[in-house]
């Protein structure tokens, strides 16, 4: 058994408490004494990139990660070329925000296709022109492999060995991955993979959210509280540490249970949550 | 690409006419000329085993598998027992019913444990019993592993590695594993296990259905009709051929929307899919 963590490495994602707008959550973490956010580009393109990017610099906190790019595996060259570029601002926005972490999901088959395959090469063909422009610009591209039940709608790169295979064709300070374990906790072969990730400089974040049943229709909303679900965060944890990953740990819960909720309150929940669990 | 597949491999798993009668299903088949089925234990118990096995006989069906054994994750010693003794009946029926392999389902995580791997060592326990069970009257046990979204409430084993991971420990005319599409679609270590059940011959049973969007609540009943989804069957076969199985391929999809329908128009249906798509 690994020591209990660290509060310090909480970082939550503002998808946990999706309620609040970005001065309620710089707020609320000043008063939990949270110092790390995880933030998505919807709300903040809301309220301003710039202006976020001066809210979490004037309130102190620190944006472990920008959630998302991605979504490159279309074929037709005019969608291809409007996904690079979409992908172009989300490192400009990560850059803005401060954050060296822009996370990528990939993208499920195109309608009519069946061709996982060659529908992940088109993922490698993007990351390729997408690596040195974050380069450039001092972002990483992380690579979050998604539970295989988001396979053909979502995401084509299924397990943190895939995302690896497609990460490990660029530099690592270019191309990473992200373990989260909601997506992952399944897969015996884990634990290998993310020290493998550690190995080659790839573990660029991790997050955490806990496996719950029944799932809801539709299946992107049933992320459990930590705690609620049979994760066992306390291992992951202990893998990635092993894997050299010093960094923070974001709790990235989508829950309308928890949306419903005050905002407060989930936070403080989360926090404790992350001190017992993580 | 392989060539088209013999219309005389198919095999219906009842389930996929869950709307019909075991007489009505027979009937249906021999209307189709479909010459063999999979059969389920709750309805082949309902109806009496010694004549659900006679009417498959004077019928001219072959049972090509029967579901489900399993559910072997339990701690506690009496559920254990009980889940053992479950199981020696299902090998039971399968022998009465003339066929030689009984599909597992290999039970989720018990309430309040986050142990898959000590879940995973209980199933090999079981196997451990069941395996001389079986074999003394000809009988094969099939592990099927799940989709992943199943790995907490109903199969730990999640992949045909970890299937095989179980099955090797054992020999192969006890203990194999099934290959469902459904399940194992998005994998894309898949093919090298196939080769690896087939060459050591373990490759017992092989199940199509189809991968649809969005998955209902629950996701238990989400399968679609072979050609509705995204699922490349042509390359499973190719696969499965490869490996040296020559058996039957079983169609097994519960949708509620198929059970709505006439089950002649359904079976009809699922005959013409499996000609164009397997």
């Amino acid at each position: 058994m690994s020591e209990p963590v660290q509060p310090s490495r909480l970082s939550v994602n503002q998808e946990t408490v999706k309620q609040w707008s970005l001065p309620e959550l710089a707020e609320g973490c000043a008063k939990e004494g949270i110092g790390a956010v995880g933030l998505w580009r919807a709300p903040v393109q809301e309220y301003g990139v710039e202006r976020a990017a001066r809210l979490m610099r004037d309130t102190g906190l620190t944006v472990t990660s920008l959630c998302r790019g991605g979504f490159l595996t279309d074929i037709e060259e005019a969608s291809r070329a409007r996904a690079l570029d979409d992908n172009r601002a989300a490192v400009d926005e990560a850059a803005a925000l401060g954050t060296d972490t822009l996370v990528l999901v990939s993208g499920g088959l195109p309608p009519g296709s069946k061709d996982l395959v060659g529908a992940r090469e088109r993922v490698a063909d993007a990351l390729a022109v997408l690596g040195p422009y974050a380069e450039e610009r001092g972002v990483r591209l992380a690579i979050e492999p998604l539970h295989p039940m988001f396979a053909s709608d979502r995401c084509v790169v299924s397990t943190l060995g895939q995302a690896l295979d497609l990460a490990e064709r660029f530099p690592a300070h270019q191309v990473g991955v992200v373990v989260d374990t909601y997506h992952v906790w399944w897969d015996d072969l884990a634990p290998a993979q993310i020290a493998r990730a550690g190995q080659g400089g790839r573990l660029h974040a991790f997050q955490l959210a806990d496996w719950i049943t029944p799932l809801p229709a539709g299946v992107l909303l049933g992320r459990g509280q930590l705690g609620d679900g049979c994760v066992d965060f306390r291992a992951f944890r202990a893998a990635v540490d092993a894997a050299g990953h010093r960094g923070p740990i974001e709790v990235e819960i989508f829950n309308e249970g928890l949306w419903a909720r005050d905002g407060g309150e989930v936070l403080r929940e989360t926090a404790e949550r992350f001190r017992a669990h993580a």
